[in-house]
C-alpha cells in the first residue's frame, strides 16, 4: 500500500471560500485556520492536536524556559487546556470549574474570573476524579460545561452569563466532565454517568440562546437515538429497526450507560460530526445480555438534525468496561493513489481503528499496545458473520468466567491503552502520536442492582504495569494509521495520560504523570527537551503565538483516573476502580497542585 | 562619621577555632558557613540572609531561567523556605506543616514525607493566616514547629520522629507560626496567641531529647522573665526589681501577649541571643495602662540558662500593635575607627534601630518609610527622661483619642513598616536591604473581655495605601544603618512580603506580592530580572549549590497577613484586621497556590 499524505482540511491551507454561515461557524473555523489561537480544546474540528507553528522546532527547543506561570488556586486534576483568543487567555479548573480570563499583555494579569455555584454533592457522583477538559470558544462567547452539567455562556470580554442551561440531573448521577463543540448555530454537549446506569445522549443546543435544538441517545429505541432503520447504516448496512433495543435484555437499556464524555470533531464538507459511546453499564457483563447496542460505538451524526449517518460498534457486549469515548482524527490521507476522508480513533480496547469517515468503512483495525490480550485481532473479513468484531480469547472474557471469578491478567486495564488523553497527528510526517497505558488487570463481575443516583457498577478490578514491561506503565507511540504499525514508542514509567501537540517544527510535546513537559523529536521520537512543572501532567500541551513569539502552555495538576488516589488521597488499592493500587509510587514524584506553566524560547 | 564595612563574624571568613561543643551548635556553625547548604531559615545565626555564593550574578542574572519545580499540595500562604543539606532538600508547607524530603540527584523525588496530625481547630486561632516559617536543621535532625506548638524533631534521612514535645494549647489561644533556632544543645522556640491574651514565652528544648531546659515569659515577675534585677540592663541601667509588673495594671500581665513570634538570632562570641517580643494584650490600650514592659521589646539572652542580659522596649504602652518581633541582623561594623558589635532591626514601627549587641547601647532609631507619622523621632538624648522613647503626635495617639474613636491616618497600619519579612545584610555594600510596607490605617479601641481561646483584640482597623504614594503599597529600601539613611528605595505595587537574599554576586532577591521573583542591583537597586511564579510569594528567597552549580529557591503561595482576604476567602473589608480591605486588588493579580520554583543558568 503505497501511501501519501497530505494535509486534512482543517489542518492546512484549506480554502473556507463556500462555507456560508448556515454550514458552519465561521468564526471558529477561521480563527482555527490562524495557529495563534486556539478556540477548541481539540485544536481544530479534525482533532488532529497540530499546530502550524514553527518557531520552536527540533533544532532549538532544547533551549525552550518557563516564561511565565499561573496558579488555578485548585488542586486536584487539571485536564484540557487553555485557550488564546486575542489577547486573551482563558483557563478553566476543575470543580468548583473557575474561569480566568488573563491579559497576554499585561502578564497574565486577571481580566475577569467566573466561579460557579455549584452543589458539592456533585463531587461523590463524578466517577474519576473531579477532571474538567475545558472550555471552547465561539462568536465571542466562552462555554464551559460544568460538573453539574451547567452549560454557560460567558461573554468573552467580561465573563458575564449570557444564557445557561441544565443539561442533567446529578443527583440520578448525570454529571459532566467535558468540553462542547461549538459548531456552526449550535453547540455540542455530552453527558457522563456509565458508572451509575445513566441512559446517556449528545444535545445540541443553540449557541446564542441556549435553546435546546435536539438530543441522541446511544441506547434505545430508534427516536430517541434519532436514527433511521434504513438509511443510517454500520459496516456498510442499514441497521434495521430497533437496532438498540434488540441488543439488549427488557428494559436494561433505560440504565444502559452508553456515555458520551468524551470528544467531539467535526468535517464541514461532509457535514458530519464525529464521537464515541461508553460502556454498557453495568460493568457485570453477564448481567446484560446481547451486544448492547449503540454502547462502545463510534457515531457519525448530522449536526442540525442528530440524524445518524452512520455508527460503528467496536466492542460489543463490552466486559472490561473498554469505552469507546476517545478522540476520532480527521485526516484526509492517500491510500493506493486514491485521497480518501479518514478517521482514525484509538480505542480503550487496544485497537487502532482507521474508518473512511463518510461512510464508516472499516479499513484498520489493528493492536496500537503489544500487551493487548483480551482479543486476537478484529475480524476484517468482509465474508464473515463476525466482520468487524474484536475475536475474543477465552481465557480473559469476564462474562465466560462468570460472576464472582476474578480473571486475571487481561490487557489492557480497564483505563485502556488510552483513556481520553487525545493523540495528535502531523501531516508533516503522517504520523499519529499517541499518548498510552501500558497497564493490565484483575477484573471480577458481581451482581449489582439499580438505585437512581448509586453507583452501578458491578466489578472489582485490581491494575498493575503489563508483565515483560517496556520500562514502564506507559509510553508515547508514532502510529501508521494506514499500516496499522507502531513506528516508535518510548517508554514511561507511568501512563502518558497527557493530551499530545504536534508542531509544525517537527516537535512533539507531551507531560508525564511525574510532572515533566517533554519536547521530542517528531520523526524518531527522540527527546529534544524536558522540564519538571509543579505538578503531574494530565493537561494537554497547547500552543500560541503572542506579539510574534510563540508559546506553549501546559496545564499541571496530577489527577484522573490514573492519579486518583493522589487527587482523592484514597489508599484501599482497589479504589478508584483499582488505580489506587496501580499508581501507588506516583506520590514519590509528585504532589497535588494546579498551575500553567508558559514556555517560550529566550531572547 | 566614618564607616568601613567589614564581614561580620558568621557571614565571612570566621575562624571557628576555639569554639568548643559546648559553646556553640558545631554542626550547625560548619553547615552555615558552607554557602551550598542552609540549615537554618535565617541562613547564618546572624540573620544577614547574605550568601557567599557568586556563580550568578549581577552581570548574568538576567539569563536566569526556571530549572525545575515542585508543588507542595498545600494551598493558603507559603512563608519561610526550604533548607539544602548535601543531596537532599528539606520543604514545608503551612498548615497542615507537612515535610517533604526531596532528593536533589533526582529531580527532587520525594525521599519521605512527614504529615503531623493536628486538630483543624487550630486554624481559626491562627491570627493572620495558617502560615510556617519553616524548618531548621542540626545535628542529622530536621525540627519543625507545629501550628498547634507540637516541636517535631524528624530524623532527615528517614523522616522518623526523634522526639516532639507540645509547647503550649491552641485551646488557650496559643499557636505557632515560628521556625525554631537550634543553638548548641539546645533548640529555642517562640510561642504566638497576641490576639488570644497569652503570657508569651521563649523555651528552650534538649536538642537530644526534646526535653525542657528553660522558658522565659516577656510579662511578668523576674523569675518567670529568668531577668536579674540588678545585672539585667535597659539602655545600661538595671532593670530593678519587678520591672515587668510594675508597669501593668493589677493582675492584667497574666493575659499581656508580648509573644515571640518572630526569628532569632546568636552571636556564639558573646554568646548571646536575640529576639524582639510583641504587642501587649488588647489591642485597645485604654484598657491597660502603663508601659506594659516587656512588650515590644528586643531581648539579648544567655542560651543556656535564658538568663536575660539586656531588654530595650521599643514602643512603650502600644498603641497601634506595633510588633517588635522582627529579626535582629548581627553585624560587625567599624565607627570612628572602633569595631562595634551591632544588632539592626527593622521594627513594626516604622523605626530602624541600630543597637550595640553587645550592652544593648542605642545608637541609630531613625524612621525608614517617610510616611511614618504616630512618632516624630526616637529622643536620642541620653540626658533626657524619655531617653530611647519615641516621641508620640498626639492626633494618632489611639490611646489619647479613646475608645469608640476612629483614630485616623496613622502610619504605618499595625502590619508595620515592615512585618516578619526578613531584611538581608551585604558585607560587600555594607547595605541592608529591607522589604517594606507603605500602607496606613484607621484604628478604632474597643472594650474587650478576656475569655481563654477567644480573641481578645480591641480595636477595628482600616488599612489602605498611604497617601502620597511613591507608586504602591511596598517597597524594597537599601537602608544605611549607621546614618540612618535610606540609600535608594524601588516601589513595589503591593507590600513587599518575601524575605530577601543578598549575595555575594552583588544580586539582591526577592519576591512580590504579585508572584515576581525579582533580582536587583545590589549597588543601585536597577532591576535585573524578574519572572513571574505561579501564586503571589511570602516566602523567603535561598540559594544554595549543588554539584557544583548555584541555584535560586523560592516558595509561592499567596497570603500571609497580607494576603489574609486571597488566602481565607475573606471579603469583608474590616476582616484580617483591616488587611482585607487594603488589599482586594490583588485577586487580580494571583491565586492561592503552593509551589518551589527553583531557578539557575542555563548551562
Amino acid at each position: 500500500m503505497k501511501s501519501v499524505y497530505v494535509l486534512g482540511p482543517f489542518v492546512g491551507a484549506v480554502s473556507l471560500a463556500g462555507l456560508s454561515a448556515v454550514q458552519a461557524n465561521d468564526d471558529v473555523l477561521q480563527r482555527q485556520a490562524n495557529p495563534a489561537e486556539q478556540v477548541l480544546q481539540t485544536v481544530d474540528y479534525a482533532n488532529t492536536r497540530y499546530s502550524k507553528l514553527d518557531q520552536i522546532n527540533a533544532g532549538n527547543v532544547k533551549k525552550l524556559r518557563a516564561a511565565w506561570t499561573f496558579s488555578t488556586g485548585v488542586l486536584r486534576g487539571h485536564e484540557g487546556s487553555p485557550l488564546v483568543v486575542g489577547n486573551m487567555m482563558y483557563v478553566h479548573t476543575p470543580f468548583p470549574n473557575i474561569v480566568y480570563a488573563l491579559d497576554l499583555d499585561k502578564d497574565g494579569v486577571i481580566v475577569w474570573k467566573y466561579e460557579p455555584k455549584q452543589d458539592p454533592n456533585v463531587i461523590p457522583v463524578m466517577c474519576c476524579d473531579t477532571v474538567n477538559r475545558g472550555l471552547a470558544y465561539a462568536d465571542g462567547a466562552v462555554i464551559l460545561h460544568q460538573a453539574d452539567t451547567t452549560v454557560v455562556s460567558l461573554d468573552a470580554k467580561s465573563g458575564k452569563v449570557n444564557w445557561s442551561v441544565v443539561n442533567g440531573d446529578p443527583k440520578k448521577g448525570e454529571t459532566n466532565t467535558a468540553t462542547v463543540m461549538p459548531v456552526k448555530d449550535k453547540v455540542i454537549v455530552g453527558i457522563a454517568g456509565g458508572e451509575f446506569g445513566v441512559q446517556c445522549h449528545v444535545t445540541a443546543y443553540d449557541l446564542k440562546t441556549g435553546k435546546r435544538v435536539w438530543r441522541g441517545y446511544s441506547v434505545g429505541p430508534d427516536e430517541q437515538l434519532i436514527m433511521d432503520p434504513e438509511k443510517t447504516t454500520s459496516l456498510g448496512k442499514p441497521v434495521s429497526k430497533d437496532s438498540s433495543i434488540r441488543t439488549w435484555e427488557g428494559d436494561q437499556w433505560k440504565t444502559g450507560g452508553a456515555c458520551t464524555w468524551g470528544w467531539f470533531s467535526y468535517d464541514p464538507k461532509l457535514d458530519l460530526m464525529y464521537y464515541g459511546s461508553g460502556n454498557p453499564s453495568t460493568w457485570n457483563p453477564v448481567q446484560r445480555p446481547g451486544d448492547n447496542k449503540w454502547s462502545m460505538t463510534i457515531w457519525a451524526r448530522n449536526p442540525d438534525t442528530g440524524m445518524a449517518k452512520w455508527v460503528y460498534q467496536m466492542t460489543p457486549h463490552d466486559e472490561w468496561d473498554y469505552d469507546g469515548i476517545n478522540e476520532m482524527i480527521l485526516t484526509d490521507q492517500t491510500i493506493d493513489g486514491r485521497e480518501r476522508t479518514l478517521l482514525t480513533h484509538f480505542d480503550r480496547n487496544g485497537f487502532a481503528y482507521t474508518l473512511d469517515r463518510a461512510t464508516g468503512e472499516l479499513l484498520v483495525a489493528e493492536k496500537y499496545d503489544p500487551a493487548v490480550n483480551w482479543a486476537s485481532k478484529v475480524d476484517m473479513d468482509k465474508g464473515s458473520k463476525t466482520y468487524g468484531r474484536p475475536l475474543l480469547v477465552e481465557r480473559y472474557s469476564t462474562e465466560q468466567n462468570g460472576e464472582d471469578t476474578n480473571s486475571k491478567g487481561i490487557c489492557p486495564a480497564s483505563l485502556g491503552s488510552k483513556d481520553q488523553q487525545p493523540a495528535a497527528f502531523s501531516p508533516r510526517t503522517g504520523l499519529f502520536y499517541v499518548p498510552g497505558n501500558h497497564v493490565c488487570m484483575d477484573y471480577e463481575p458481581f451482581r449489582v442492582s439499580y438505585t437512581p443516583g448509586q453507583p452501578y457498577v458491578g466489578a472489582t478490578l485490581a491494575m498493575y504495569p503489563a508483565p515483560n514491561s517496556h520500562g514502564g506503565m506507559g509510553q508515547l507511540t508514532a502510529w501508521d494509521n494506514l499500516k496499522g504499525k507502531i513506528v516508535w514508542s518510548n517508554p514511561e514509567q507511568f501512563s502518558v495520560w497527557s493530551g499530545v501537540l504536534a508542531t509544525a517544527g517537527d516537535v512533539v510535546f507531551y507531560g508525564t504523570l511525574e510532572g515533566y513537559l517533554k519536547a521530542v523529536d517528531a520523526k524518531t521520537g527522540k527527546e529534544l527537551y524536558k522540564f519538571k512543572t509543579p505538578s503531574g501532567i494530565i493537561g494537554n500541551v497547547m500552543t500560541y503565538q503572542h506579539k510574534g513569539k510563540q508559546y506553549i502552555g501546559i496545564l499541571s495538576g496530577v489527577g484522573g483516573w490514573a492519579g486518583i488516589g493522589l487527587a482523592a488521597g484514597l489508599t484501599d488499592p482497589n479504589a478508584g476502580l483499582g488505580a489506587v493500587g496501580g499508581y501507588t509510587a506516583l506520590s514519590q514524584y509528585t504532589n497535588l497542585g494546579g498551575q500553567l506553566t508558559v514556555f517560550s524560547l529566550p531572547e
